[in-house]
């Protein structure tokens, strides 16, 4: 436990995942916890299942000019509030932006942790991608790298859990009975996590042109499955086999020849793939299947966080997802 | 379609699903309709299943000294904001609080429609019941008319789904993410639907000592379950008798000898009743399920409408519940 | 009431949302009522909300031979089941199956009653849709009959609540456990109600060639999500304005343009359509939302049955969905 | 990883949580495991997100003659099955029997962990407390075994995720769609569950009697809420200062002053315990919330082992619950 661990935005769901994994690492100690709502209170009053090593601490109003000296820090800001926050941050403390702000910014490492682990190693400042494209940009990655798909035309139709909305606002549009047995596409043509989503599309093959994103909000707290179409004329068995070649040794990822769940991934860091081809009509699926708060926000993290450090990338983060 | 309706409170809950019952009543024409977050827009634009002939109606600001000319207003307003307002609504003008402002106050009678539907008849001012006491009196009332079970030291302990807490404020402690796989307990022994109670079964049974209730929130959007201890020598099958002879004729009443559902409540105004007695120790179990927004709100303020009409009771409610 | 109505599958969701329907409608009198597990018993003792005029109605077991004299028989039966015991129903009286062995079979006509209603009126042998194809194809419908979309190449996404994997088995993928927190895709490029699209987009358009469908399950118990994704130099407001002009006078279909949420639908006939269009790279999206159970199944049915006895279409079928 | 462990009932929710916390447990080696469903399958077919060093593991058909060598099995047997086949297990092996056969059986420790932890230590026969039995008798021991409340007439009224009743059989009634929004008591002045918890109160208080316990189903996965309904004369806080210093030193149990919530204990081995009086009518209100699989099955199944192993209690459970 001697890396130095400060955590930024506590009150809300990403920020308290973050506090949860960080509470499981054995290198890992919280001597900050920033947030707006819980500020003043200790740790365990928001979060009352900590052990009370942790619980004890009280929680800060952020402010950047005044951070204890630590090593890493994970900052879970509202959209728009990490550029002039975080550039007060001391150059010798890492980051992991949970938040969209730095994604694809000049300075900012985008940290795909699965797929470029080693661009990440040593790095001090990581843009922690966002909880759409942690699915999908896994599922699709091997299938591009090795040109099995064209980048051009993909359609990502993806599904969430309502924690992905964040807790800020208690907006009535997230209450409980309006989103209780209720679908609904939301962000058509124009969702915020279209832009990094093409542009690592194009890092990998090159180009990316027509890609179309719909998001759904759907009944459940956690979890993210993308439902991908593609153009190509692989078949199934090879698109898995390419895929478990490209993510050899990478624990995380989990390539399975049958339908996904997400329930599979709740609570943890994996992302499970899958594929189903039809030569014939040169369609291509990927299925990508995450839980939002793990791969899609602090345990992605986290991962990001052991490489920064050159730990194992996995170190603290081998808790098994829950089932049911 | 010859009774002018109002309604107040159109954006909320209790408001929209008195709306939806008027839609469906053969003598309520919806004339006028009030809401906070909708005002300006169509009722359409709210409830966008209504039929056109409804759903054009403009929503208005709600100014008490300008209504329309209305045979019956339907009030679903914030606690504590009823009062003044109604004051203003002209005495030819037949009204419907929903809100818990009027309940056994002065000049105002109390609406349990199913245990007094001959003191409604007729009435101009109806206070409706909360929706725990909906669910709760009409499972003591006749125990508690025959003498079959002491008024001291009754325990209620209900379950309701989450829509009872209202749409207004958006509280984060309401957000889906954290209702979700959650029950929880409030109001413990101080809760706002408790006074009441306390008079009800006092009118009822002479006396009343010792009430205890408990409110929890379960993750369901509509429903709620009172299960209710008292002390009595009875056997369950008096029970089921006398409540049987009680309600007789009474359609919304349901008394069955097995464990309830609140499902079979869900989007109907039946209020569903059951008992389970052991004689030896003097305990007897009552059980009441209702959909809270149904006979918990909009479906008894119709019936106590439909009373003050001198309609038949069951005037535009005949809906049969939602299953699954 | 002078309509003897029969229900076959009674038990089961769909044929209890049939039973449901008929309760509220002025013209049918249901007088047979049959199933499996629920044999013996009275309906009230499946359904304890029914009025006692139908509740006492005692549930049959199924025998095609001994069928009372019924003007119109509703079978909900399991697939594989239903065409050896249709066949034996004398043909005066009318059937809808909402099972799925009549669709395209010779003999019967395919009830998409929103789009070919004139088609239907007046029919004896009527196949009721699959609750998917009800979602998209009166989606798809305006778009495919005025030329604005190719039939090649249409993607459906469609998600759905688990109500419609219907009752029977009690397959622990359909426990509440296990479906609670999960999505999960199921009958990928291979779901049985893929040909009746095939063939629908067909009838419509002339030819259909690789469509694609992909079905999901979410934790629901009512509704479904079509997110379509097509081919054409359309823009939204033309394809708005195509189907409004396609449904006018159709009171069940709700063109709208904002995005879609099934709980609008939940316990109604409506169907909404709404669309997205990026005619920069001739992207056109179409969406549409039912309750699974009402367009989806049993409410389909009896629009089914009033144009099959040339009532109107909506004949007992005005009730507007709940909300929330 | 010297503890060579074993499974029984590996494809059921209690056996699945007993593997996924072994898995997170530094001196258990999970060696054996036993399933109906699943023999023959690897473990990691049914539990995808396993690490495969577990995962690899091939289940067997329990043949409780023909086991490995095991330091200890946790048996999750269906109901009735347990007594013959563990009887043949051998004498070194120690046992944790998660089903409800051998509690408050001759040779059999009731495992009550956080309230007898030294009778538990080096034992060699655990019978795991029931899930509703873990969440009252932790809040109700305190004020028990100080004489605090009267241990007659007291009322557990009990709240239960569906997990609770198991994966096996399929029944319909624990069907998603008829369990989504519904709230329904079961077991009533009967449950399976009411004699070790009468047994318990006797051996803490040297009387039980009266004791009343109603045992709900609410639509969630897991968690479990006790609202208890005691008499006697004490106040709030002098309830928690009891609690608080009959649990000195229990790092499970959280006793806290203000309205508990189940989610907090979501994934986790914690009991959370609050207290509510009235003391002048002499009431007091005790409160139990666990994760029904956790505290309510595996997690106490492992910390039970822990001390039969004589390892710390809480090895391998620090995990922090999930939220939200």
């Amino acid at each position: 436990m001697s890396i130095r661990v400060g955590i930024v935005g506590i009150s809300g769901y990403g920020g308290g995942e973050a506090l949860r994994l960080c509470a499981a690492h054995p290198e890992f100690r919280v001597v900050y916890a920033a947030g707006e709502s819980s500020a003043g209170q200790t740790v365990a009053q928001r979060y009352p299942g900590l052990p009370s090593s942790l619980g004890d601490l009280v929680v800060q109003k952020f402010q950047p000019s005044e951070l204890p000296e630590l090593d890493v820090l994970f900052a879970s800001l509202p959209t728009g509030e990490s550029k002039s926050a975080l550039a007060q941050v001391p150059a010798r403390t890492k980051i992991v932006d949970i938040g969209g702000d730095h994604r694809y910014v000049s300075g900012w490492v985008y940290g795909l942790a699965d797929v470029w682990p080693e661009q990440i190693r040593g790095q001090t400042r990581i843009a922690n991608p966002g909880c759409y494209p942690a699915a999908s940009l896994t599922a699709l990655a091997p299938l591009l790298a090795r040109g099995l798909i064209s980048p051009e035309g993909i359609i990502i139709d993806a599904k969430s859990g309502v924690s992905g909305a964040g807790r800020g606002g208690g907006d009535s549009k997230f209450a409980y009975a309006e989103c209780n047995e209720d679908v609904s596409p939301y962000g058509i043509l124009q969702h915020t996590h279209l832009p990094e989503m093409q542009k690592t599309i194009e890092t990998i093959s090159g180009s990316s042109q027509g890609l179309v994103f719909t998001a759904h909000l759907i009944p459940m707290t956690r979890g993210i499955l993308a439902t991908i179409y593609c153009r190509g004329s692989v078949d199934t068995a090879t698109c898995l086999a390419t895929a478990r070649e490209f993510y050899a040794g990478r624990s995380f990822v989990k390539v399975l020849d049958r339908p996904l769940h997400t329930k599979w991934a709740y609570g943890s860091n994996n992302v499970f793939i899958s594929y189903a081809c039809d030569p014939a009509r040169k369609l291509v699926m990927a299925f990508g299947a995450i839980d939002n708060l793990g791969k899609g926000a602090a345990g992605q993290a986290l991962q990001n966080a052991n490489l920064m450090h050159d730990l194992p990338e996995g170190t603290g983060l081998e808790g098994v997802s829950l089932w049911p």
